[in-house]
């Protein structure tokens, strides 16, 4: 299993925003095979967190034509600074009630 | 480099929780050797990552003293559910203005 940790400070959120990351995540699910989507904000702190099979599914979704518009919209407007570290799960223990 | 992935659905945080929280932080960095610690919580959503040059150094940090009985109280009493994973970094990019 992999995962992409996005960990951004934000900039300014318009409108766009929340109709964007949402049809973002959308398409990494259906169209891309993301097995997982996270993400919290607080203040100006955002992380965000995919989850995924293979690294091909992590480049394929990285290069959508729509997710570069938005790659390009986070770098000019939304985001002050960002940063994306590709990881491999390498071991994981949950608790639930 | 190496991170700890904390993702927990919060139950309740009582006034020892921040406290706690903080040593933990504290340690963590200057007992254990953690790079880089950031939390972000929205609602009841908790998301904390930290950074690690080593695995043994993780191992360590897991199994000290304090850091267990903050675990119990984890458990028992802040969150209704939690999830860990020990990722290795295979690569990153930054963008900062």
């Amino acid at each position: 299993m992999y995962a992409v940790i996005f960990r951004a400070v934000i900039n300014e959120l318009d409108e766009t925003y929340a109709e964007m990351a949402g049809r973002m995540r959308d398409q990494a699910i259906n169209k891309y095979g993301c097995v997982e989507f996270t993400a919290v904000t607080e203040g100006k702190h955002e992380i965000a967190i995919s989850y995924w099979d293979n690294q091909d599914q992590i480049k394929a979704w990285k290069q959508d034509p729509e997710h570069r518009d938005a790659q390009k919209l986070g770098r000019s407007k939304w985001y002050k600074s960002y940063q994306v570290q590709v990881v491999e799960v390498i071991r994981e223990y949950n608790k639930s009630i």
